[in-house]
């Protein structure tokens, strides 16, 4: 049964109009009726407000009443602002608070496969990593090799992935460009869902295979073994080489089974791209209901695409669990102010006129639609591009907006699942991880059902609530962590997703 | 027979020692003494050159004595520079000549598809582009279908190739980068090597397909087709839809057949890459003499690699037929200055410690090496990144010095062959256009031997001179345009190196 309204939490004092709501409808549930038109999409008060008393949705302060503000009122621009005092104002920690964990013998499980070092995988996969563009080629070869039935008699190997890049030459050879591309490459070198790695060169890349083993403090062995072509007798015999190596690890490689783990071993990686209007009352607050299960029972999640929370960084600050926390991101924020200004890229994330017309008043509830995804929780540690994510709680990772760059980043940090709420329809995946899509509205979810996960639109109906959608999510992150294939597998997606931040000049 | 020095043009007043040559060693067809030790890769002088006198390698002036010179005497930094009025004065012209052409009843012929426009092709490919990464999965699925034998009742098809890219999101609507991303995609789509072009988006991509048409000025059509996944249900029906449209194209791509066509129907792109000590005096200018041979047949060629020629620019400006062109050509040295001190890279092409101790003494010398691909016609023409190149004569494209984002560029631009030198042994294609790879040493062709075309060692052992290999560089050129296979394409390269150049932030 379809709903007038939606309420994003039950201690808000509004609620956003599901539909163009005539002056005098009779609000559900709440005794209030709209004193004027109210738009699709658009607040309404169901309390009254003081001016100077803040506004709350997604149980989160979006904006200040500026003149009085009466059940039943229409709550925009013309009665709400942010405030001077609260926009620098970072008030580190001033909203963290303890978190409501599941006793240890209640806690939610999972079918995972448990690594030598204890480490929990999601899937079973032998990765093709390459230093540089130039040695691309070679790896998607190899791993031509093992298509089809070429694994076939190793029904426990997920697939030999070959995951290639532009980059790696043309740049400069220290630097902040060169450290996060090592970390990324040494990031999916280390990644749990690889049982084995092998690392591809050229031989005369900047990206030298010799110095990203050092930097990163990489060990080669077995399970990660390197190769340059230029040293290796040309592409043919390179190829031939690597087909063989690898043929000799499919038995060991296959050699796993999966058994009952915590689901404290999940990192699962947050993403929203071509988002909607649907995006920040749907499938991102119902994602960050099962981040909140998830980090109760003990989990990590990791949020991301700092352009995206650029302005509206207090409301992660007020949540970091000590100052040291919340002034990394406040760096990191600063680091973007001086690298767009210096790289022509611009930082404005305040709400556009369509995004007003859409109902999104100030740049705190802009935001909060992307960060609704990250749920409730502390935010316990912020860390760089592709650095390895610790948690268990809720962490934050210096990432652009753009998807397979921020993805990425997460994968590389040690993220084992991944779920990506799209309103226009992404079609993502990003092997060694699996990759769930959330449709934030049921057209989509129609429009490209073998692309789509699952379908969040029924929360803007009334047919469902977005706990009742969050904990759907939470199970649905539990069975593909145990290995149901997602859409996005089901297809073959997750090879030219891998995109590691060009961040320098390409020279 | 080995020989003891190389001779890089007649004119020269200075000769390149091809092995450490002991005091007193007599250079052969000289009549000169060494009268220090020389190690190899340096010069030793065969006449006076009194001081304030130009060294002349490559036919051009490389510095200045400082001393007086002797015949015999080792040529390096103590004894020349590059002098301050030289440096500053771009002396648009000064060097220009008319070009020799051949005859036109004797000029070279290949064997060429001509399309209905008139222009020529050196390949028959159908390509899928892609607006930006989140559809690059999809493209490489729909070429995935015309692997292997589904391509055998069409023989005159070269292949159905998926060129995808990481970039087209997370970026500006406007500016620079957008324009050069617009541009090489564009210039893909009309290059005469694919006889049709699918342009697959998401739907969501900043870089919109329809903005993309109408911006470049594109037509849409059988040969131009393009699809959104968005707005096509979703992955699996854009797939199954676009390989329908291309197996409806093939019969008519397929009615093609070569023709005898003048060589001026060719734009040769020149790149190095993996450059070692041997690339100036042996595969650049055994390049360059194959250069001047098209050139001379009415051809056109495309040196590139800005960042390479910074510094010594005046090579080229000397060369310009018009101060406008020479003029353009110092624009975009600007424009590198400007984006490198605001983006962090590093414009220094000065000889390094170790190019001194292999015998490189000036800016203008290093920058020669790499020059020297282009041998010694006017410079008629400079182009922007990824721009129409029309010729003929010897045109420079403005790109990076990283191979796959300078080729990328130049194909883009319209180049329907490339030579590649390299010295370490690098190994690219880029299709659609065939790319041949010119080892700089013998040591290198054996140890890659499926890889490198053709060997320009006996270059500096005195078993061949610059204008034989030149001539046989030549001549491969032409058998590679009539459809004679590559190694590069042999082996299959020529899909990952596709790579426009990403100038922009990455947000
Ligand atoms: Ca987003
Ligand atoms: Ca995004
Ligand atoms: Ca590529
Ligand atoms: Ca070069
Ligand atoms: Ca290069």
């Amino acid at each position: 049964m379809a709903s007038l309204t939606i309420r994003l939490h039950p201690a808000d004092n509004v609620v956003v109009a599901g539909a163009d709501l005539p002056e005098g409808t009779a609000l559900p549930d709440t005794g209030v009726v709209a004193r004027t038109a109210i738009p699709s999409g658009h607040k309404v008060a169901v309390q009254a407000i003081a001016v100077g008393e803040p506004v709350r949705k997604y149980n989160q302060v979006i904006g200040f009443a500026t003149a009085p503000i009466a059940p039943g009122d229409h709550v925009h621009v013309h009665n709400i602002g942010v405030g001077d005092s609260f926009e620098r104002d970072y008030a580190f920690g001033a909203d963290a608070h303890a978190t409501d964990l599941v006793p240890e013998a209640e806690r939610a499980t999972f079918q995972g496969i448990v690594r030598p070092d204890g480490r929990v995988a999601t899937r079973n996969y032998i990765g093709i990593l390459t230093t540089v563009n130039c040695s691309a080629t070679a790896a998607r070869m190899i791993a031509d090799q093992f298509r089809g039935n070429a694994l076939a008699a190793y029904p426990n190997i997920d697939g030999v992935v070959a995951l290639t890049h532009s980059y790696g030459c043309g740049m400069g050879s220290q630097g902040d460009a060169i450290d996060a591309l090592r970390r990324t490459i040494a990031g999916y070198a280390r990644h749990p869902n690889f049982a084995a790695v092998l690392v591809l060169g050229l031989g005369c890349e900047v990206n030298q295979i010799d110095k990203l083993v050092e930097v990163e403090g990489l060990t080669v062995g077995d399970t990660l073994q390197t190769l340059a072509i230029q040293e290796s007798g040309g592409t043919a015999a390179t190829v031939r080489a690597s087909v063989e190596r690898i043929r000799a690890l499919l038995p060991r490689v296959n050699d796993v089974t999966r058994e009952t783990v915590p689901a404290s071993h999940l990192i699962l990686a947050l993403q929203c791209g071509g988002s909607d209007g649907y995006s920040g009352i749907t499938a991102n607050p119902a994602l960050g209901h099962a981040v909140d299960l998830l980090i109760r029972n003990g989990g990590t999640a990791v949020l991301s695409e700092t352009p995206e929370v650029y302005g509206a960084e207090h409301l992660l600050t007020r949540r970091a669990v000590s100052p040291a926390v919340g002034g990394t991101l406040v760096e990191r924020i600063r680091w973007w102010e001086d690298y767009t200004s210096r790289t022509g890229g611009e930082m404005n994330n305040n709400p556009s006129p369509g995004n007003k017309k859409g109902g999104l008043t100030t740049i705190l509830e802009k935001s909060l639609g992307a960060v609704a995804k990250a749920g409730t929780t502390n935010l316990v540690e912020v860390v760089r591009y592709a650095e390895p994510i610790t948690g268990p709680g809720l962490v934050f990772m210096d990432t652009p907006g753009y998807d397979p760059v921020s993805a990425t980043g997460q994968v590389a940090g040690g993220a084992n699942v991944l779920c990506f709420t799209t309103g226009r329809g992404s079609v993502f995946g990003c092997k060694p991880t699996p990759s769930l899509k959330l449709a934030t509205n049921t057209a989509l979810f129609r429009k490209m059902p073998d692309d789509m996960d699952i379908d969040c639109g029924p929360i803007a109906t009334g047919d469902a609530t977005i706990e009742e959608v969050g904990r759907a999510i939470f199970q649905l992150i539990l069975d593909t962590a145990s290995g149901r294939k997602t859409k996005s597998e089901e297809l073959g997606f997750g090879s030219d997703e891998f995109t590691p931040w060009q961040m320098g000049a390409v020279m």
